[in-house]
């Protein structure tokens, strides 16, 4: 795929992609041991109970041709629930194994005892077990059909009024959508277009303005860039300066191989267009850091300590050092990381993803729906700069799975801007989250920041 | 098909269809010569000038693997249209040609200066010239696949928005849907699903309860019946008793012959099963005159007097006559709906729907999303009995069409009873109008009528 898309999906990608943890090497230093210490604490340990079940759902709510059914998982945790006063919290699944979000969701788990609350997880349909088509569900085009935000919708409101059907008690107590993402995308949807089903939506991080041009492309990685600029002196003045002391050192003799050794890589660097992927791994590496810069120890897309951009920064704090020492900060960057548990024996360029992750499926939503664009400039942020190209986008899409990207089919589905009429969704949006730019709440008040 | 869902079909074409008029016949009087008056006017003659156009759509808004386009027709009428202060009224049309409900819509024309107001009358897919594969749109449940509510909500929402981008002055105006009947249920849904692109909706005539079992399958026949026993003497329980006259004829000698002359049928009866065909014909045309029961003369599915029911009931005012008699008196009343107008030559049992409406369309419709149960029994309505059996139902769309309907999937997607978080809707029904049991208004006063 073309340079610009390819950026866009790594991104998406990395909407909630753990690094790869890799084997163990001694020569690493874990940055477990830097002296940085914070005063938040890392959230308590919740023992997680749920039961595995499956509901049979059409293949395609929206045509009656193919009656197909296919089975969706779903988790339901309810030792805390009561049929009297309890309420439902309905996780809408994003693009993953289930049970991998149902356990990073503990929000969900810290309220259910108050709440009385039964929980449920539901699978998003082309992810985990829940394949429309079995193995043969990414074949093509033809069978990637029914991979949508509406059809994903239709099953989760299928599965609530099961649930309310079959579930003593279920029928009259209130049911809150939840999710974060992607799946907060979709729980605010859920809301807009089902409130029969949902009285209410929490959508944490959910970028629903991240879509044609409702909020400029650079939006994202101008974030990104202030998380950085406000955790360290110089540090996204360093980064920013990085990318050219990769480009010098690539194109001296030994420069691929001198590379490879300073970064640990697990596999050497040995033409041009490596240097490229390796540039934009590092990217990736600094959006998923400013992803999770939580005031705490966390182990969703890696293990990490408190505030880990804060962490990171510690090695940018000079931007005017010779190329061979940024690109030694750089891995020390790097390690924070993927080695804060300082197992990894080596740093592997090619692997972002964690297999909980269906990546497959969210390059074909990125083709089809889910068209968000994102770019840099180089100067407000401090990644190099990639225009947003829709017609080598949708060039890139149509090689890659045969289908064309509908830019604007979002914001005419759900909305765009004009969501006044809704009601009982809480946009939840950190102020350092990169995603924070397409959502409701920090865009608003990005605009007063300008 | 089998007897219960004929019955159904017929009812729905029934929703706005002109019974065909035939050629002349010198030996047919005209009704309109029946001392009947009634102090309302007909309504004025307003000149309707619009333009035609076409917008390109998807076929399949909700896949991406079939990228072809359709042309989708629709008027424009701007003649009283202000950029400044004007409103877009938009007809979001339903199962025929929409130059027909254009001419048949006078509550848009006549408000259309008031609110200097643009009036928009958008085709439904596969009807009138809008069919996504040309000729062959019927062929196979493969071509009708993309005959659903949902994609042509969201035909409704591409032309939304591509009017709002192209036509000067059209972008901050507000939108508001109108529809009658499967039409009203449309502008209403349309309201529910986008509601940034409708600041509102009037449903007329919009039974979106008749679904499922969210209203007893007999409503229907029981307000018919009502509407005929509120307007004559005796009237209903002559229409009960005359079916059994018709079978006690049938069964006699030359019973057929003295059938179809008696009641001037252009084409004879044969067969007994002619005689079930006669008494689905005469049961659609009572339900047409009361979906018709205006206080006027009117044009809409025949040309009619004023309080037609009332006219018709003339002929009813004695239950207890000769069977002969009786068949007699079913011929002057048919003669009402059929030939006010005193052109008819013979009438044509076989002939229902005039080929402005989507015969082929609504079957399969009824036959997936639109499955509207009715049923009667013979003493709470003036009907034979006929009771609603799904299985038969869904066996003979099977047949006829190779799919099976979903009849829980509109309550699902819609909301069933539950759209108490919708706004701005009115859901306008007459008390005579027999949808009104599946509509909102009119279910809910009935609730406190029993």
């Amino acid at each position: 795929m073309g340079r610009c898309s390819l950026l866009l999906l790594l991104l998406l990608i990395a909407f909630l992609t753990p690094g790869a943890a890799n084997p163990v090497s001694p020569s690493l230093r874990a940055p477990s041991s830097l002296p940085w210490s914070t005063s938040f604490r890392s959230r308590p340990t919740i023992t997680l109970k749920y039961s595995i079940r499956y509901i049979q759902q059409k293949v395609d709510h929206f045509g009656f041709n193919i009656d197909r059914t296919f089975k969706q998982r779903y988790l339901i945790a309810d030792n805390y629930w009561k049929e009297d006063g309890g309420s439902i919290l309905f996780y809408t699944g994003n693009e993953g194994d289930i049970i991998w979000f149902c356990n990073n969701t503990g929000f969900m788990w810290d309220i259910a005892e108050e709440m009385k609350a039964m929980l449920v997880f539901a699978e998003h349909r082309y992810y985990g077990e829940s394949l429309p088509f079995g193995a043969d569900s990414f074949s093509d085009s033809r069978h990637l059909n029914f991979l949508t935000t509406e059809q994903a919708l239709a099953d989760f409101a299928k599965l609530i009024r099961y649930l309310k059907r079959t579930i003593p008690g279920a029928r009259n107590q209130p049911v809150i959508a939840l999710g974060g993402s992607y799946g907060g995308m979709l729980a605010a949807w859920f809301r807009m277009k089902y409130p029969h089903l949902v009285v209410g939506a929490l959508a944490s991080s959910a970028p629903i303005w991240q879509f044609n041009d409702l909020v400029p492309c650079d939006i994202f990685m101008k974030i990104v860039t202030t998380d950085f600029s406000q955790s360290g002196p110089n540090c996204s003045e360093s980064i920013r300066r990085s990318w050219d002391a990769i480009n010098r050192l690539a194109k001296k003799g030994p420069g691929l191989r001198w590379l490879s050794e300073a970064l640990h890589l697990c596999t050497p660097l040995t033409k041009s267009q490596d240097v490229q992927r390796l540039k934009d791994w590092i990217s990736e590496t600094w959006v998923n850091v400013a992803m999770v810069d939580y005031p705490y120890e966390s182990n969703f897309l890696q293990p990490l300590p408190a505030w880990p951009v804060k962490v990171v920064c510690q090695y940018f704090k000079y931007s005017n050092v010779p190329d061979t020492v940024m690109v030694q900060n750089i891995f020390q960057a790097l390690n924070v990381y993927y080695n804060y548990s300082g197992q990894a024996k080596c740093l592997n360029v090619s692997e972002t993803a964690t297999s909980s992750l269906g990546v497959l499926g969210w390059s074909y939503q990125a083709c089809t729906e889910m068209v968000m664009p994102t770019c840099s400039d180089g100067v407000d942020d401090m990644f190099e700069p990639h225009s947003w190209n829709m017609k080598e986008y949708s060039d890139d899409c149509f090689k890659q799975w045969g289908v064309r990207p509908r830019p604007s089919w979002i914001p005419t589905m759900y909305g765009g801007k004009n969501i006044s009429s809704h009601t009982n969704i809480i946009f939840s949006n950190g102020e350092l989250d990169p995603w924070s730019g397409g959502g409701r709440g920090e865009a608003e008040t990005l605009r007063y920041r300008k």
